[in-house]
């Protein structure tokens, strides 16, 4: 089930989706999407209504560096060397599909990074790897955009990845956990410069480090998860700079596609 | 005027607090302490209610490396070499006055830091050096927990910092901000151990290198900040190791104490 977050004249509300392309239907829902949905009864095209990111969440908790070929582009080391780490983004770096990333003066190589996102369902707290699938509501897609020259220049990451708008979250939750295997799931990124797209992430889950049982052991160890909580499972290798009048898309294939223009702030 | 929460045999509540030691009152208010109080009728003495952390944030903002004696027993170099650096702690990490710091087996080298904590008042962006008290609502302390062991480790600070129990904060929120000179205000811990207190930190903000309006302008050139936001302003020199069974208190003459016992995970 896809459940997602619209702006409509009737203000916002979390609705289920269902049909794909111009067939899309918002189903609103009571509440949030935390449990069976509970119907309003109002249906919209989703062509006709904004979608927002699909939760505002209370952290988002990250794992850097957990795909070796990104380590070795980024940092020019090896994985083993440089291994995981966690890091967090603020809250007010989320944006939806279509919002525009903008880029600060200040910021000068910003990059994109298209990854899987978890969703989580529940208060947790010392999560075993086998039971991660117990605390997560869902998948969804981040771009966990970042400066590398702030990246770099500060030593922590916060900044860099930190500013307003450099956390394109979306474009649902897709909660049939079933029905993606999340061990062998292509993630791809597709920047549009100067109207020519190229495809320049195209990866796998299959070259995570950690895998996800492994990350939210790893996280609830030391922090409580929240529902709505997003985990960024980390991103392989591709990531390019991103100008004013880029468009950049993430894929997902059984997520979707997130995707987002670049202005300057 | 002092904002405090309050868990109370009714409810948590907001509250003013008034006049000091066993004649303090707490006074319940309407809503949230970002206007003037809506006084409720109900009152307290402090001492029969359990003193909450004061808010609870939507994200925690640290300045890390604001004190260059503490960037020199931390960090082995000069202030010149490593400048002030921008950090997130999750708002799962906040407890309140009174409640335990909880170690968890895997983090052997944990330090108190005790740091001068501001109170965002209202949604800002790009805020000048010059107007930073318009967007602050008040100062409260934090004691900003640090596993030295894993900050070192992680690289990023994240984790080390930001363990379930490592965000102390409170006791409340002075309003006042003419009644402070934030320039020139003493910060100490006081540690207990085995039975002996020592005061470990006995600093100054006259020693921050970056001051608060420098600060808030650093953060909101990057950064929305909503009100409850938290911004940590740097720990002085003195942090030191903290085991089971001791007890650390954080003072800011003017602003109050914040104390915290020791225990394991």
């Amino acid at each position: 089930m896809r459940f997602g977050r619209i702006a409509t004249p009737e203000g916002m509300t979390f609705c289920v989706i269902e049909g794909d392309g111009e067939q899309a239907i918002a189903k609103a829902i009571n509440g949030h999407p935390f449990a069976d949905p509970e119907y309003t009864g109002k249906e919209y095209p989703l062509s006709d209504v904004k979608l927002l990111a699909p939760m505002l969440p209370s952290k988002i908790v990250a794992i850097g560096r957990n795909y070796a070929d990104h380590v070795a582009e980024v940092f020019k080391k090896s994985a083993e060397s440089l291994p995981p780490t966690l890091f967090l983004k603020p809250p007010t770096a989320v944006v939806g599909p279509g919002a525009a990333i903008k880029i600060p003066e200040f910021a000068t190589k910003v990059e994109f990074e298209g990854e899987l996102a978890l969703v989580i369902g529940r208060p947790c707290k010392n999560v075993k790897a086998d039971d991660w699938r117990s605390v997560v509501r869902g998948y969804t897609i981040i771009n966990d955009v970042s400066s590398r020259d702030l990246q770099f220049a500060d030593g922590q990451w916060a900044r860099a990845k930190g500013i307003d708008t450099f956390a394109p979250l979306g474009p649902w939750i897709e909660t049939d956990l079933d029905a993606i295997d999340v061990t062998n799931l292509p993630i791809k990124a597709h920047l549009t410069h100067d109207g020519v797209t190229e495809t320049k992430q195209d990866s796998n889950s299959n070259q995570m480090i950690m895998n996800l049982g492994e990350i939210i052991e790893f996280i609830t160890a030391s922090m409580t998860l929240l529902p709505g909580d997003i985990i960024c499972t980390g991103s392989p290798a591709g990531t390019a700079p991103m100008s004013p009048g880029d468009y950049i898309e993430i894929e997902i294939p059984g997520i979707g596609r997130l995707g987002n223009p670049v202005e300057a702030a």
